[in-house]
């Protein structure tokens, strides 16, 4: 990587020796040196470091190596050696999501990824959910959730150094971008707060930690910095997403959304931002789908509907016999059928339109997306009619979270140049078929943007920017936080983003022409 | 004390509590009310006072007391608790002399010291002088001269604290003044290089400490602040009297100078400040006269010499029976013996004025100042030529010393607008006695100000004002630290210095006139 400043660096240093005349003493000398490569600091020399210098200096003849790490304000001295070749720094960026946490170990002499390890969130026992961790932790259970965390954190760290020939020593900087409630477990804060009326977090913004606060077997002298959220439901994983994505360095209007469970959405540029949450429903991760399952192999990501016979063409992850829709799944597959009219635009399945694709279950009928004659556990993968009204509900809440944000600043989805889709999961999505149904607004295709792991990049950048920390806080100051909980404007708009794509067909010509919509 | 601002306080908040449309978190909202109150920090809030703020703030309904402490940048928050008239906030100033150690406890709520403490130095078992005590250190023994000097201060801040009805965890910030050799020795900085060429100490400037750096005993929180040395013969006790005197901040020229063993000299204004050290010898202090001795109760402070009989009228220490004489003595006496003609400009002993006030010891004359009769261990004290010798070096090299300075920077002494006298020793003596000898420069006896404990006075005014962080880093950079040991001028001026005043007479034009000098 070219051009990156980061957090923590190693100097080496070749110092004048004392003299008459020069009676500088060793930490007069190293400040001095320091000043000429970084500029001035100031440097905080903690008195470990000050107490050996003399020695280090004499015995290596005034030619060292030193590692310095970015401090509240300038730089702090971590460690003080003769000149080596083999000094190593290494940074861990690391999502902690609540279901996967993904680890990444970056050279920050070079700027390059060297590891990287996906673990399950430990935390996952105590609930898939987050509320039901929050419940967990509010009847005493806060200390083992922080506990687990850590444990996956110490033993990631010391299983990704061995595997590259390092030392968890050599770790001087960690990052940590996680959603609000994550990041209250790493650091026992307590969450009970951010799941009632009015929804507060214990803190919003946290100052660098040492490993001796959390017990983090890395460098003792390195900095933890974990990100900052900016409400109960827009953490420290979307302010990386900002990040990552430059949005709030740019003069042009940019868009950040986060599609989940949670719709998580950032509108701004370099002179403003607006962020808001909503809850769009567990709907488009297949949380409560009859065949919904998460992205794992097996689960189908793309659906087509073949226009001859009405039967979907799949394709699966890792292209195993399928088990499931996952996300991507899901919307492709209901702008398929509503493309091929096995849904009308009231979200009705047309069941007279492929009677031999439909079956029924529990007394409703459903599509049959793979008969049980190619799945994997030999039961059809199918949607209902139900499944079919609550992916509508939650995509008219995403598209409706949208719009109130854009008009919250009275300008019209035209106005933005950059739509970011963020999020491991809107990673996947095909923007046209997100704009078929109606969930994402009908705007230029190549606008679309996906960010891919936001929370990891963005992670990722402070290690190899240093300057990322005082950003961090400006865009946090920029933010305003519009609370979607509470506006009246949402449940009027929403009624009509219960339709295929939009009671207002005006919001979506492209889709109107193309499928030839009155 | 009106007008001061303390390096750490405590600040009645009341903050608004939540609601919908301000749900900032209770960090966020602690942190806007203490910008409210002090401005932009930035405040560095530790992670277990982050965890128990949102019971606090509940618990407090919102009123709360907040302790804060200057940090490196902005300032640390070290308590928050409920609303209560008892929250103490204290700061400990210590002057860490070789001899003694003066703590003054200092309540930084009012500005006023309420408790003052001198104490032995316990390193003096190691050996009244410093080089003593650093080949002791170099021989193993650093840690020890470490322990017993933080078990002193360990034990003076309980016994100071009882009797002020507090608790040592009421202390917030200590800040330390003391030469460098003890500075190091309270860090447990290895002194090796103070004493040999080129002269050079482990570090001269000191970050902030915390208690568990060092294992003190005070809160946990708290600040520890070592005051900087330019050298190894200009430390932090000097810098304090820099700040004490204020000279660094005014437009006229002043000079400072310890008086001691060690002559420490530093002249200047706001724009520059030139320092020097150099070895004065024992003598001015007593160190090596047949009658010397410490300050102590007995010792001669002050004396004149009869014009009718040459017998000396002396004033002791405590009224107590002479047994020796101390600094202020010992000036009082040459300048009474040069203005009653016992002695030549030379120093030659004029016997032949007053035989039976003479004595011989040793195969030498020598002055009795004392008789037998009147002592307190039934020896009489006296002066002898030797000592007299002895006496005229010491005061040769102090002159030579101060001028070397004033030439340096192409000044003459009438430049001089104010002529502050530091040390405990320096705080005696009399300026027209020390003018007479030739010791101190020949100007308006109004110039001179004696200022009293000033590293005790410089490390109190630092509790004080917090700025004197800051202004400390600078009075350092502007420095210019003159290398007295190698100045090849510094032997060739001496030699004039030698005689009472000075062989030049030009030099001393008040004595001249007033004793009818040729």
């Amino acid at each position: 990587m070219e051009g990156f400043d980061p957090v923590a660096t190693s100097l080496k240093l070749e110092l004048k020796p004392p003299k008459l005349g020069d009676n500088r003493s060793p930490e007069k000398r190293l400040r001095d040196g320091l000043v000429q490569e970084l500029g001035q600091g100031p440097f905080h020399l903690p008195i470990h470091i000050a107490r050996s210098l003399p020695g280090i200096l004499s015995a290596a003849d005034y030619k060292i190596q030193v590692v310095v790490v970015k401090d509240v304000c300038g730089w702090r001295i971590c460690s003080c050696e003769p000149q080596s070749e083999s000094v190593k720094v290494l940074g861990l960026a690391v999502d902690l999501g609540s279901t996967s946490v993904v680890f990444y170990l970056v050279d920050l002499h070079t700027g390059e990824i060297i590891q990287t390890l996906s673990k399950e969130n430990p935390q996952r026992i105590h609930g898939e959910d987050i509320l039901d961790r929050i419940i967990f932790a509010q009847r005493g259970g806060l200390q083992r959730l922080h506990k687990e965390v850590l444990e996956l954190f110490n033993k990631s760290a010391s299983q990704m150094c061995t595997q590259a020939g390092a030392d968890t020593t050599e770790i001087f900087f960690m990052t940590v971008a996680g959603n609000t409630t994550m990041c209250h477990f790493f650091l026992a804060l307590d969450p009970s707060h951010i799941c009632k009326e009015p929804y507060i977090p214990a803190a919003n913004k946290f100052d660098l930690l040492s490993p001796q606060d959390l017990g983090l077997n890395i460098n003792p002298s390195a900095s933890i910095y974990v990100l900052p959220n900016v409400g109960s439901y827009f953490g420290g994983d979307l302010i990386a997403g900002i990040l990552a994505s430059g949005m709030a360095e740019r003069e042009e209007i940019s868009m950040l959304v986060d599609v989940g469970t949670n719709a998580e959405v950032v509108l701004g540029n370099k002179d403003w931002l607006v962020a808001c949450a909503g809850a769009a429903g567990p709907a488009l991760e297949g949380g409560i789908l009859s065949c919904g399952m998460r992205a794992q192999p097996g689960a189908i990501e793309r659906v087509e509907i073949s226009p001859s016979d009405l039967s979907a063409k799949i394709k699966t992850i890792g292209n195993q016999p399928p088990n499931g829709l996952c996300g991507s799944g899901i919307i492709d597959l209901l702008a398929s059928m509503f493309e091929a009219g096995l849904v009308d635009q009231t979200g009705k399945l047309l069941v007279e339109r492929a009677p031999s694709r439909m079956i029924k279950v529990d007394h409703e009928w459903a599509y049959i997306v793979a008969p049980e004659t190619e799945t994997a556990n030999g039961k059809p993968v199918y949607i209902t009619q139900s499944d079919i009204k609550n992916l509508i509900r939650s995509k008219g809440a995403m598209y409706t979270i949208l719009n109130v944000v854009i008009q919250s600043v009275g300008i019209t989805f035209e106005d933005i140049e950059n739509f970011y889709v963020a999020g491991a999961f809107g990673n996947y999505i095909d923007a046209q078929r997100a704009i078929t149904i109606g969930m994402l607004p009908d705007i230029p295709l190549k606008k679309f943007k996906p960010l891919g792991n936001s929370a990891g990049q963005g992670a990722i950048r402070v290690l190899l920017e240093k300057d990322s920390l005082g950003k961090m806080d400006r865009i946090c100051e920029k933010i305003t936080y519009l609370e979607m909980n509470v506006r009246g404007d949402f449940m009027n708009q929403l009624t009509g983003a219960l339709f295929l794509p939009h009671t207002d067909l005006s919001r979506f010509p492209s889709v109107t022409k193309r499928l030839e919509l009155t």
